[in-house]
Formats: C-alpha cells, sequence, structure tokens
C-alpha cells in the first residue's frame, strides 16, 4: 500500500480513491466492476497538467503566429487588420482581449492548412522545446506528479484510461501521449475536419481543413465519450465547470459506490497557482460537495506537485 | 503453425497474412513493427459478416419501422405519404427504389428520438433473437469463420484491432461487438449527434437527436480514422469500393511490406452469395490487383464460412 499513490498525502481523498479501485477489483466486492466497464475518463488542462498563465496550447498558437506572420503575406495582411492580434503578436497581454470568434480563428489559422504529418511533426518539436514563460521548465514537465500516479494506479489495475479535453485532439495527442503513457487512441478532445488526400497508394494522406468539427467542452464531453467510447465511465477528474457535465455523466446513481468523481482545486499559490475563487471554480466546487464528489485540494493532499524535482513555483 | 488461420486453405493470401504477422513481431526483421504501430483496421458489412440479401442492419431499421408504425401516429402519416416506404412496410422489395434521402430519413427515424440506453437495450435485443430471411440463422451467426480467426491471431500478436464500419456505430458495437471480442471503444462507424441530459447526479444521459453527424464511408474511413486512432493503420481489410480509401491510406509506400490490405471478394455462390461482378467489386479489385493487395478469394481460400457449422448457403 504504500508503493500506491505516494505523492499523495493520507487523508479523505487518496483513502476514496484506494478503497474505489480495491472494490471495483474485488470480485467479492458489491462494487466489483468488470473490466471491460472499468473505463476512466481525465481532464488535461489543470487536471493532468498545469494551465496557468494560459492554457498551453495558447503557447504553440503564439508560436506558430509568429512563424506564419514572418512567411505568409496572407496571415500577416490578416493580422494588420486586426488590433487584439497584433497586441498578442506583441506579447502585450494587460487587457488583451478576443472574442470567442478570434481566439477560435487563431486555433484554425495555427492548426490547419497542412498534413497531418506535418502538424504532426511540428506539434512533437515544440512539445520537445517550448518552455514555459515562468518557470522555464518544459511545458511536459509540468504535469502534476500525483495525478501520473494515479493513471498509473488504475492501469495497473486494469482500468482503461482516456484523457478528455478541451484542447486538440492532434495536439494533445503528439505533445503528451508519451508523457502520461496514454495511447493516441485514448485521447478525445476537440477537433477540426480532415480531408481525405488520394494519392492512390503512393501515401495517401489527410489534410487539415481549416474547419471545427466538434468543441469537447461541457456537454461535449459526455457526447464525444458515447462517440469514442461507447461506454459510460466508471470514473471522471476533472477541475472546471467545463468538466462538470463528464462528471454527472460518470455518477451512477443506481450503484452508489460503484462510480467516482474526482475534482481537483487549484489551492496552491506556493506550489502551482490559485485559482480557486473564481466563480467557474467555486460552481463546481458546489456540486462536487452537494454530490459527494471527492474534493482534492492540491495544497493539502499532493505531497509533490511535479516530477522530477522540478522548480516547483512560478518566478 | 497449424492451428494458426485454420479455416482458411493454404495458399497466397494464408501465406503472406502469416508471414507479415511474423515479421511486424520479429525484432530482427526489417519489417517489425512496434506494438503501438499496430493498428489493423476491418470494414464490417461483407467482410466480417454477410451482407445480403441487403445489410443486416435493415432488417433492423425495417423491424423498427414496424413498430413505430403501429404505435406512433407522426411515423404511420410519414409513411402514408411515402409511397417507397409503404411498399418496403409489406416487405415488398421488388423494384424498390430508395433515394439517398429517403434511406438516410429511414435511418434517423429508427435509429434516433430515444435515450442512449434505450437505443443500446433495442438494439441488444434485436440482435439476440432476429433471424436471416433466408439461412434463418441469427444475423450474428453469419460472421466469417476466417475472418474471426484472423482477428484472434492480429490480437494475440498484439495488434489493436478496430471496425471501421459505414454502419451505425452504436448498433454495430451493442449487435456485434461480443461476437467478435472487439470492444465498443474500438468500433467507429456513422454517428449522429448526442444531447447531454443534465439531470445533475441522478443518472444524466444522452439522447439521440435525428441528425446525422458523420457517414463512414469512402474518405470518411481515413478521416474517422485520425479522429479516432491517431495513427495510420498498418493492415486494412475491406471488400468494396467503399473501403479502397481506407485501404490506400494504410499503404505505406516509403517501407514495402511494413503494411497490409486485405480485399475480400464474394465469388462464392454456393456457400454464400457471389456479387464479384458489380462495377463497384470490378473497380476495387483492379485497384487491389495493380496495387498488390492481398486479393481473397471466399471461394477458395476459405475452407469454412460461418461458424458453428451453420447452414452455409442461403435458400
Amino acid at each position: 500500500m504504500d508503493q500506491v499513490l505516494s505523492s499523495w498525502n493520507e487523508g479523505q481523498p487518496k483513502e476514496r480513491i484506494i478503497k474505489f479501485v480495491r472494490n471495483a477489483t474485488d470480485q467479492e466486492s458489491p462494487n466489483y466492476l468488470s473490466p471491460e466497464s472499468r473505463i476512466a475518463v481525465f481532464d488535461n488542462d489543470g487536471t493532468l497538467w498545469s494551465e496557468k498563465p494560459t492554457y498551453f496550447e495558447g503557447f504553440f498558437v503564439l508560436e506558430r503566429l509568429e512563424e506564419l506572420y514572418r512567411t505568409n503575406p496572407e496571415v500577416q495582411h490578416q493580422v494588420e487588420q486586426n488590433p487584439a492580434f497584433k497586441q498578442l503578436l506583441q506579447k502585450n497581454f494587460t487587457d488583451l482581449h478576443l472574442t470567442q470568434k478570434e481566439v477560435l480563428d487563431l486555433v484554425l489559422l495555427t492548426h490547419t492548412k497542412n498534413t497531418q504529418p506535418e502538424y504532426n511533426a511540428r506539434v512533437k518539436k515544440w512539445a520537445e522545446t517550448a518552455r514555459h514563460p515562468q518557470t522555464h521548465n518544459k511545458f511536459t514537465d509540468m504535469v502534476y506528479q500525483p495525478m501520473l500516479e494515479l493513471v498509473r494506479f488504475l492501469d495497473e489495475n486494469h482500468f482503461k484510461i482516456f484523457i478528455v479535453t478541451g484542447g486538440g485532439v492532434d495536439f494533445v495527442r503528439r505533445a503528451l501521449s508519451e508523457t502520461y503513457g496514454i495511447p493516441p487512441e485514448q485521447i478525445i478532445g476537440s477537433s477540426i475536419k480532415y480531408q481525405f488526400i488520394d494519392k492512390s497508394t503512393d501515401n495517401s494522406t489527410l489534410f487539415r481543413k481549416p474547419e471545427l468539427s466538434s468543441f469537447n467542452e461541457s456537454d461535449g464531453k459526455p457526447e464525444n465519450i458515447q462517440l469514442h467510447i461507447g461506454k459510460v465511465p466508471v470514473l471522471a477528474a476533472g477541475n472546471t465547470d467545463g468538466d462538470a457535465e463528464m462528471l454527472k455523466y460518470a455518477n451512477d446513481n443506481n450503484r452508489p459506490g460503484s462510480s467516482l468523481q474526482i475534482l481537483i482545486v487549484h489551492d496552491d499559490c506556493e506550489r502551482e497557482y490559485c485559482y480557486d475563487k473564481h466563480p467557474d471554480s467555486e460552481k463546481v466546487l458546489l456540486q462536487a460537495r452537494t454530490s459527494n464528489w471527492i474534493v482534492v485540494s492540491m495544497k493539502n493532499d499532493f505531497r509533490e506537485i511535479f516530477p522530477h524535482r522540478l522548480a516547483q513555483r512560478p518566478d
């Protein structure tokens, strides 16, 4: 038992998680779950890795925008026409306001109009080199050690783990699949449309169209869980209001004790970031408390936050 | 070796398949494939189970339409207004012509407007009881024994097998997942849109909206393979022109011998159905021959067609 979840402090969250997994795998338990029903879903940003000062995918967007601005006259023109895009490129984030449409336009601009292999290579390279502006660690090192241990613990107990992220599905696959040890086919996210490029048998491929297919947030999460998995998860973990639908969906009220919901609360101003007083955070915390979900305080329940003795606090 | 693919006759197809798998799993071979890259995709209708006199899902549609006609005044009205629908309900299939839109309307009418658990239960019941109009076997028994053995052989060699079907994804999951031993999360198909029904933690669920999301045929197959798997398959099997894009996509021309394409040819008029002279069949057969895909003659290469000594020929 000592080896299990060693970066978690002793306390109710750790106890409840271990008890749930022990019961799920104990055929004598009323809360035993068949291996094929052991589906666990995890949000990514703020649940498995950090998301401050903004979603890490935003830094990829910015880096790609800079490159396109230098090399693509069309993008140059598009940026010049938009004060917010110009401000973004100047890295002047104070009072930067982007509408939802502008954010989508930026995502499509920087994530599409190339082939899938080109895009994959670009994300991989970014993930291998890009560093966080405050900690100067690689973004892929800013994953939560206790959550990595939870993923490993579930995997050892024959749970099948899926990431269900609002981030771009192909971005998260290429940036994080190896770090988490979760294969690309178990990563579900927001998606754009693909267009098959038929070169007969001479390496036909896919073109990434500048068109949104699915935004994997809020209602989108349970809907895409059905599309991709076809089962209702028995365990769900998230950290914000956009994860609430997924957590509710995994809540089987007919069989109390046979499902588990985990809410990560960002209350550690010293070792990570604290934003637990944000209205979205407070709303989902209220839901968690009334629904008996496991509420994980990063400050109190995580013995360590990041792996490999990295710098654990922002500048 | 004798145990492997025992329902296949000796010959080039069987030899090539076994050689491919031996190389893929032999670290000394130039065609060795890492376990995580061993992704195999199979079409369903006509590749894993029979599809004559029409796609078996069509019988589910008809059975459901009959029920709705009896119980739902709105559907009754819709059928009365449409001569083709009336003819279908009378099971007068001679000269029955349905437009593409009518087929889609029928599919949406019979597969949606219920919750996901209701739909799942309905398909499961159908699969457990419905019988083929000519052989009188259960539809789920009309699967191809040699293909079941191929799926098992690949699975034993740590390939991850996905069904990539033009059929409804949730239909195939509930009707066939157990028969094939392929879990629902490894079944990709045509899909409708879902709507999350938020009942807080009191068993929130999904409503099946009468709206097409994706038609998983032709170009749709490689596109959905990317969405669901995020990798290019190394093995693909199909039987018609609508599978050609998927087979081409799995054809890695940079590494000959490191991918395999299999085309099933329906040329056995005695034991199954022969429709290999259909223009669609001839077109994809020509592609297969010029691309060195494995061409499987059901007549010559399959020692047995169906499992369990079922009646092997139609009326």
